[in-house]
């Protein structure tokens, strides 16, 4: 249980990632948050890449402490982040919610479409759902050990606003920054998710008993590749791109156009009844 | 590979879901799209509930067929039900995408939120991302063998009409049925996904050796119970409710509101090199 220390409050900071923690990733994201507060890191055993909103059903979970020092308190789970934030909210911080949750820093990025294959981002959409201000991290790196100095610089930046601000209910921030050293870093911009997919996603194999096997793979196709106003524009340019992320997936454009099909006239037990 | 076999071309519905291969749930899906042309069955060979946009991207994938006859081909992925989706395109359709996605029939209800933890779901967002009509069907009912007569007959009736209107680009359908005999569902109302989460979601253990276990449990706590344009509004008052569903998750709203943070002004390098 996370207890008050009497005093003034300070604000305590939730941390988790996708990528286990072990990850170079998740240690300078405690780097970045650890100036605004007390810090409990509550993060998966093992590598989670590619598990989304995934949670553990079948399994039983176990949530271990690791270290205690200062102000960092470090658990793990063996589960996927979305559990790591589930099980946290409801054994560490039952009494009072944490003031912020930040999840990352993710070794790759999670810009476009890739967010929704990102467990990065569902612990941070998962934050959101327990209403508290959540922000997932990502850097366009994939190395083991990159440089995450423009990361942390400028997502102290953008966890102060959101400490002091908040955000608005069903909504969490997907921040995503170039691999470029901090000096040549433009700045921020706020952006919309930009559209595109994956393509080419298989490479066929053959195993030594001349069974077929697949891996995953692929490469991301930028489906509108003229816009100025998307994430993946911002970053090309060398800014860190901010989009906020809603948790109501309804298209209400959509709604209105399929009232006009008029589906709901029908009633099929009046047919059977006429039949 | 699903090749043409002359003629005028009979529509070619690709089925999944996230309760494996062997589900009830399948079968009955299968039944609702039969008679609008050929269909093949690509699913996963293990109950994937809960598994949301997970993929693998660790582990090979195998794709086996299992079955063909008349018009309905039986394949099974070790994997997850995205993946279900992404070795058929790849694999299966890589000539010519099929005609609908339909993923389901879902032993248990995916409205609200829900739909972003579930397989069912996902593999229809997948498919969406095809360029493919997508729609995912789930029955309110929990039980290894419910009564999808309602499912089936309603589904038709909306199948048809997707078939003949197609979807718009980057949306697709969330289709819940109530737990009622056919000729006691009132009707289709198209409807937006209901406010809600999850709450108390885990029931503590204590293993023979003395460590402590957590089990995912836990209820739906409906954040706008007195809301009559939701899923979950429709649901209660015997309609078959239907939720288009959008890929895109910008907060529109919201980044208006946060441009005004000021954030777009900062410039950490002119910072480094003003000191």
């Amino acid at each position: 249980m996370i207890e008050e220390k009497g005093g003034k409050r300070k604000p305590v900071i939730l941390v988790t990632n996708d990528d286990g923690y072990k990850a170079a990733g998740i240690k300078a994201l405690v780097e970045m948050v650890k100036p605004f507060g007390r810090v409990v890191v509550v993060a998966p055993e093992e590598a989670q890449s590619g598990m989304s909103h995934a949670i553990t059903i079948k399994n039983p979970l176990r949530l271990s402490e690791k270290s205690s020092e200062d102000d960092v308190s470090f658990y793990t789970v063996n589960g996927t982040p979305v559990d790591c934030v589930k099980l946290a909210m409801s054994q560490l911080f039952s009494k009072r919610l944490p003031d912020l949750v930040v999840s990352g820093i993710n070794h790759g990025s999670n810009s476009s479409i890739s967010i929704i294959y990102s467990g990065t981002m569902a612990a941070a959409v998962e934050g959101c759902l327990y209403g508290v201000p959540s922000i997932g991290f990502s850097l366009l790196d994939y190395s083991e050990f990159p440089d995450f100095s423009g990361a942390i610089e400028y997502g102290r930046v953008i966890v102060e606003k959101v400490l002091t601000e908040g955000l608005s209910a069903g909504c969490c921030l997907n921040v995503n920054v170039p691999v470029l050293p901090l000096n040549s870093i433009k700045g921020i911009r706020f952006a919309r998710q930009n559209r595109g997919t994956w393509r080419e996603e298989f490479e066929k194999r053959t195993d030594p008993r001349g069974e077929d096997y697949y891996w995953l793979t692929g490469y991301f196709h930028n489906d509108e590749p003229n816009a100025t106003d998307t994430d993946e524009y911002w970053l090309k340019e060398g800014y860190v791109s901010i989009v906020p992320i809603q948790i109501d997936l309804t298209n209400y454009k959509e709604l209105q156009r399929l009232k006009s099909w008029s589906l709901e006239d029908i009633n099929l037990s009046h047919a059977e009844k006429n039949k």
